[in-house]
């Protein structure tokens, strides 16, 4: 079987500059670095609020009141507990699992087994987002043959992960920083992964499968599936000298034609918000591996404005993205995974959003192929 | 918590007249009632060719010599089983789970129990292919209580899938009428679940992810979900008294607003050539259900012409589909699975075709929410 030859990249292929739908939820403006939720600036939240208040804020359309609060950490709170047949399955999968594929898969038997079916609801949103810290720190545990732990009551969303991880209540400054994660990548506009949620939630299929569907989006090297590599440059650079060695590897690699990761994105033609508020976290949430990070940055952008000064390429997200979620304990294959666990907050505002108002998201295609092929008996060919 | 009140739909919203891909694999001339496969007009390859043929047309851009059809049966053979893990995910939902949802959880656990992972492969797409027949079967005969079987050497993909489901090697008219219904829903342009799946691909994400999230657009009923409807429908009017009651009854959904199953589609403005070859091979392989049918479809014609009359309503594929599945005894609810069942080469083929020249797909939004917000402090809320 040969396959056949294909036509070079059409513009549109990408759907760049083309309005998909639209959304109440938030706003990207890539040329001003400029990032909000429903009309609140990034910058005025990244160190002011919980996960759970973006979350109402994502899903009500207004920060909570007190009570509003309390009653959504209730709901939350209820929600904390995986259904025996959803455990099954997660002892099932092997230890050597991608922790994404482990999360697709237990989101969409959760989906399975009765929890999230029909027309997507806010308390299915609620469900979900409260299960998907338990099912990844029980798979963590599970593949060190660790039993998962119970949720312990009067935990946050941030801290609750944390504890289910490690068995530990954490301490103030990892609660924030994790806080702070989840606060600044639970939403950014149509990326590939709410667009997917979007389309799938369009057909009128349901909340698990939309997001089930997000999660392999979010996989993706060129969307959420690459803040590991990022750990994996600071380690080799670390091995190679340390700072000493770094600006060596760093003009290696460039002149190699490696790609430096943690630099530049498609809508961000500046600095990102999220990378700016991210640093200040990284940093006071472990000041020494926070200081060799910023020091390779800096080289970094000195001299990829060296070697490619056509590019404006800034750091972005994944980049102190990857220094705080490893500062705080966590494996480099469970930087994207605690993406979604975010993510799934905007996801599902998203896909109640479609659902409110829907049209089926069906574009359409330009045929490259034969127009006619005159058939040919199986006999005869 | 209140949601907030959302815009009226604007037009681009489901992307419709949007170019968002080049492909050579297949085109739909909505306005001509034309389907092609890389060429060949459906006509030529419905009662002409089979599953295999049309799978191997799709992913290589032709036709099958014999030697090159031997080849892809023996792959398909080698692929045809479940691992342990797999097995047991499929013994862990209960029997009451959505066909659709253990469909994507289980596809879903294969990709994580090691199967398919990495960038998109013609081999991971022929083994996917052979799988889900098996799942499909082993979830139907689980579900009453009843082992899953062994495949048996010897038969084609279409005849397996019958034999796995009922423990019968089909009649040559049952294997014929699923055979043709196979290569006829097999790829059908840049519909959402294709879609979908190249979305997801081209994150540089795996197949399994990408054909996990086309499954979950499938289930939607305004994609592939409602041809039990059709099913229901069609019991209905049977119960309401046959052919003597049909017009009445139709009459009656009509002048309450009830929509009828199995007419009307987003692309085809005249009629489905789908429609057409299912019709006759429904005829073939139930003539009893197929005039029952054939009468109440030539009626509803007749009724939506007069009570719409700029509608143009004409029969789509999930009418005759409705047929000729309840013909060979499927149930229900597994005729979207089975759907999925025939459209897994396409999406396949499409991933294939997206990871070859692959640009993210990442349209932009229009955002209607509040400018700006100023922020209080949760205390002052």
């Amino acid at each position: 079987m040969t396959t056949p030859v294909n036509n070079p990249i059409k513009k549109n292929q990408g759907l760049e500059g083309i309005v998909a739908a639209t959304t109440a939820i938030s706003k990207v403006e890539g040329n001003l670095g400029r990032l909000i939720y429903r009309g609140y600036n990034i910058h005025d939240l990244a160190k002011t609020v919980t996960f759970e208040e973006v979350a109402h804020l994502l899903w009500a359309g207004h920060l909570p009141n007190r009570t509003e609060l309390t009653h959504l950490k209730e709901k939350l709170a209820a929600q904390r507990t995986l259904t025996p047949a959803v455990i099954t399955v997660l002892r099932t999968l092997p230890a050597t699992a991608e922790p994404m594929d482990v999360l697709r898969t237990v989101v969409s038997a959760d989906g399975a087994t009765g929890g999230i079916s029909g027309t997507p609801t806010l308390d299915q949103a609620i469900a979900l987002t409260a299960r998907i810290p338990l099912i990844l720190a029980a798979f963590a545990r599970l593949r060190q043959g660790l039993e998962p732990l119970e949720s312990r009551a009067g935990l946050g969303h941030a801290a609750t992960y944390l504890y289910l991880l490690n068995g530990q209540v954490p301490s103030e400054a990892q609660e924030r920083a994790l806080n702070a994660y989840l606060v600044m990548l639970a939403d950014h506009g149509m990326n590939a992964s709410t667009f997917t949620a979007r389309v799938v939630a369009s057909t009128q299929s349901d909340l698990a499968s939309s997001v089930v569907a997000a999660i392999g989006a979010l996989k993706g090297p060129l969307h959420g599936g690459a803040p590991s590599k990022v750990k994996d440059m600071l380690e080799e650079i670390q091995a190679a000298g340390g700072k000493e060695g770094a600006e060596n590897w760093l003009r290696n690699a460039l002149e190699n034609g490696t790609v430096l990761m943690g630099f530049g994105h498609r809508v961000y033609k500046t600095v990102d918000p999220r990378a700016e508020e991210l640093k200040g976290m990284a940093e006071l949430a472990s000041p020494q591996e926070f200081g060799f990070a910023a020091y390779v940055e800096e080289l970094a952008l000195k001299l990829l404005a060296e070697y490619k000064p056509n590019r404006k390429l800034y750091t972005n997200v994944e980049y102190y993205s990857a220094v705080l979620l490893g500062s705080l304990g966590l494996p480099g294959d469970f930087f994207t995974p605690t993406f979604a666990a975010s993510r799934v907050a905007g996801w599902t505002a998203h896909i109640l959003e479609q659902a409110a108002n829907n049209r089926i998201i069906r574009p359409e295609s330009d045929y490259t192929g034969p127009e006619t092929a005159v058939f040919v008996p199986l006999a005869e060919r």
